[in-house]
């Protein structure tokens, strides 16, 4: 296959049809922006397969995604789109970069979710940018981000309803949206433990990438619970 | 006289009325959060001087401000607000924090005003916020950040206007508000060439504190060219 890109955690692939693409899930791991980096073997397969579930679920409940279908364990087929430089992230919880740049506590309990917005910029370090700065800097047109903002918030009380229901805590996610060649705005990349934080409710155990940000043990072990659980 | 506050820039003075003080404008410059540091012989009177016309073209406009009265070269009679920990920012044109953090060339103009929020506190470096965050940590309650954005806009339209009028084009400036007993958001703080950026139309001369930060000359000689142009 020929390779159109590779990211951090991800190579995409053309395909036969103009209009599609593979994306293969792979092992690397990193954070601080690149500064930490390690493979962690079945961390691909692990968040495909839970990125698959919640697509389909987040599909049949109205939301336009890239996905169409999972081919094996580390591949999947989706449309193309053009990804908006964006990181889109809502935070429910107070934790990470979030309690760190405004010296609060982690743990805080948002009345409402909170949207955010970072500028997909490695050189930069992805940094914060508001509405009228992605507008500003032609990343997005007004309207564009308004059916951005109401997708997330809805993808947010779909997630959080989903993650409750296997005894989980959604504390917060990024994800990133594309635009087909008709304009149309489709959630795109993944949503798995590498993009969310997790905890466990009860004994609020980390289930999310987390555990190799801050050394907390065995990664694929706190994903495995997250797929185990929502394959009940 | 009691003090209050000393800020970077100001001290804040008790006077014999609860619901009044008095600021003095200091000639103590800093840049770079606090890491450059000078004192500028007049410039605390030059600031002065110009926050009182323009305070008083806001008020005769219609705008609400802690403004009562000018006592002399530096001190100014101001209603005693409690001000939000947030630095209100206008970008009309891209230079600064802005062109830095997205790695873009000064001098952009924006098609629409940017509105943006840091939090302001000096051993965060005042960090960008957006409208949620300033919600959620509870700096500001929703009603309060639609009156804030929406009086910073006429603000901005206001001051273009009177900038123009005397050859100068306004890039950018910062603002803060507080409330008074009775819950009014009044605008507060200073406006001068300490918190806007200032170009001289025809020459594009630096007429603002960038004189200081970026060491272009003499920093006093270009308020004074403002100040001599609003008066006529």
């Amino acid at each position: 296959m020929e390779k159109l890109y590779e990211g951090k955690a991800k190579l995409v692939y053309k395909t036969d049809k103009d209009d599609e693409i593979i994306i293969r899930y792979k092992d690397d791991a990193t954070a601080g922006n690149g500064e930490k980096k390690a493979t962690i073997q079945g961390k691909g397969a692990l968040n495909l397969a839970i990125t698959t579930r919640i697509f389909e679920m987040l599909e049949e409940n109205g939301v336009h995604t890239h996905y169409i279908e999972t081919l094996n364990d580390t591949d999947m087929r989706a449309k193309k789109v053009e990804i908006f430089p964006l990181e889109v992230i809502i935070r429910n919880i107070s934790a990470g970069s979030f309690a760190k740049r405004y010296g609060v506590e982690e743990g805080i309990v948002f009345k409402e979710p909170t949207f955010e917005l970072s500028y997909k910029n490695d050189d930069l370090g992805d940094p914060l940018m508001n509405e009228d700065h992605a507008v500003a800097l032609g990343l997005v047109t007004r309207d564009q981000y308004d059916e951005i903002k109401k997708t997330t918030l809805k993808i947010n009380d779909l997630l959080k309803d989903f993650f409750h229901g296997i005894g989980v805590t959604l504390v917060d996610f990024k994800i990133e949206f594309g635009k087909d060649k008709d304009g149309n705005i489709l959630l795109a990349d993944e949503i798995s433990p590498d993009t969310c934080r997790l905890w466990d409710e009860k004994t609020k155990e980390k289930l999310d990438k987390d555990i190799f940000r801050r050394d907390l043990g065995n990664l694929t072990e706190g994903y495995q619970k997250v797929l185990d659980r929502i394959r009940g």
